[in-house]
């Protein structure tokens, strides 16, 4: 099996820590040693013994992610985004992640076998649920957590960075009410995950406020899918009193709304009114639909960095971060909103 | 720091080999002592040597993946779809990752630093080149890798799991020259990538066996977003002489496409035809455009499956795969894709 730490040590002619610290991909430690500790490695066939590297530098420069999948579980393009955010910030800091697969039914099991491996600094939770039981298993490992999103029973009394889901659809049913609109749909995502919740609540907030309801057979839970979007929509537009106005929780939903919307003959900002929720996905912009969408816009990879910079600085103790951040979205208004047409 | 994992043992009555295997998630321990090992580490605080969970299992339990990032790189769709795949199956096996983002100038120091890291049993490979080095820096590691992709200059003397990209536009493009056309645009991903590479290699291939070719001016590489489709199709529309079918190597590149085509006052299938290739995104489905799209077809998280199965194989000494697959596509004919029109 070769040397061990010490002996590559003493070849190279540096201390135990420096080695550790190249192997760990530190900053301190200048490109040409770790260069020259990388290649004696390669030559030596040295594989590191973790626990020594912990002991040198106090941590395994990691965040773990527990990633639900099953069957039927389809990507989540959101997720890739967030990723992309989280990683832009980690690779500043040589923070690399461990990601866990798991079954929906095992995260808890899976959550505290990473916490009790010891590869992991922090964990990281997402996907959060009205009722969340993986909140109290965080808190009772031994190590820092953040959760992205938050419960909505019981208190906030856990590290978090959420967005303000009620406000955004507040928001824009307020718009749309003020335009006119008095009966109108939602396309949300899943109704088990706390942002549907959230986002339903505050659209009822607005209509309640001026005496309005949310008729049941317009609203529609989903994976957030174009397919999704379009079915439901589709559903929407054949019934006997179809809405004048909708929102969605995802520019992909409206996507398949749009089109529900164009094969019905209808035009949109005029005959329907749309209004999306904007993650700002590269792949998929507002502004350039047909019709530019109004939407509540909050960028997920600006989250993804801003908890991975807050985690980072938590385990090196670097900086200062507030424990607990509640992001306001833009309400942006494009062409998709109009007043409600005349009967 | 309270107990070793010799004092855990005791405290349970079991081996130190089961407690290891507990913690690491292997099927042959059962449900209840993983719950009963999980529950003595939650109360005694216990944190395991890594290297003494290898001796006792002699691997880690998991596949390194090195995640190209940087603050002008967007977040690919395509790979959270493939990581969706590789995730299913890897959790069958209670194998996790470790992802391991990395600037793209830094990407082989990274896979060194895995490898000399002890953290992962086996390394995979995307985003193949032309032509890429990293190859030769994996070969020269002592874990097991595969490649997603190949290639394009030298031989493919490595593991792989490709789809045929010539092939399939190849068989796309003579289906074209069968309907008539002659004059044919391609929106494709980055120049630099093999596939792209390949893609074009068989649209040229097919067009140049019936002695016609491929106007550089109707060519675009980008990522694959809908912005870049709908900006190069635009470009090509407004030309001299525009081309009356298009290929795209990417669904999310056609839904811009699809827009810069009817905002021209143009009709898909009978003024333009198009064809695109399908990674058979959940969020995205070619059958559910307006105008349903001709694809070719192959899964992006099939591909996934495929590849976390055969490393895992390869890791566990379980089950024999051929080394090098190489799959076809498949080429669905919907509505998008009609006669050239008559000049």
């Amino acid at each position: 099996m070769g040397v061990n730490l010490k002996q590559l040590s003493e070849m190279l002619g540096l201390s135990q820590t420096t080695v550790s610290r190249a192997l760990n991909g530190y900053p301190e430690v200048n490109a040409e040693t770790r260069q020259r500790v990388l290649k004696a490695v390669q030559t030596t066939g040295y594989r590191p013994n973790r626990a020594a590297q912990r002991l040198a530098t106090g941590r395994a420069g990691s965040i773990g992610l527990v990633m639900p999948i099953a069957a039927g579980i389809d990507s989540d393009v959101h997720f890739g985004e967030f990723l992309a955010g989280l990683a832009e910030e980690s690779v500043k800091h040589d923070f690399h992640f461990v990601l866990n697969p798991s079954a929906p039914e095992d995260e808890e099991a899976t959550f505290q076998r990473l916490a009790a491996s010891g590869n992991v600094d922090a964990l990281f939770l997402a996907y959060m649920r009205a009722s969340d039981p993986r909140i109290s298993i965080l808190k009772s490992l031994s190590i820092p957590f953040l959760v992205h999103g938050r419960t909505l029973d019981g208190p906030a009394d856990y590290p978090f960075l959420d967005i303000d889901n009620t406000g955004a659809f507040y928001d824009a049913t307020r718009l749309l009410i003020q335009l006119g609109h008095t009966r109108m749909a939602l396309l949300n995502g899943p109704d088990y995950l706390a942002f549907s919740q959230r986002r339903k609540k505050g659209m009822l907030r607005a209509l309640s406020e001026r005496g309005l309801s949310l008729d049941d057979r317009l609203v529609n839970h989903s994976f957030m899918t174009d397919e999704h979007g379009y079915r439901s929509m589709q559903r929407f537009l054949v019934q006997d009193n179809p809405p004048t106005a909708v929102l969605c929780s995802s520019t992909v939903l409206a996507l398949g709304a749009v089109r529900a919307i164009n094969r019905a003959g209808l035009q949109i900002g005029k005959d329907i009114s749309l209004i999306a929720h904007d993650d700002v996905l590269p792949m998929l912009k507002p502004e350039n639909f047909t019709v530019p969408l109004t939407t509540t816009r909050s960028s997920l990879r600006a989250a993804g960095t801003r908890i991975a910079a807050r985690l980072i600085s938590r385990i090196l103790k670097t900086a200062d971060y507030p424990d607990q951040e509640l992001w306001r979205t833009e309400l942006i208004v494009r062409a998709s909103t109009g007043p409600a047409p005349r009967v």
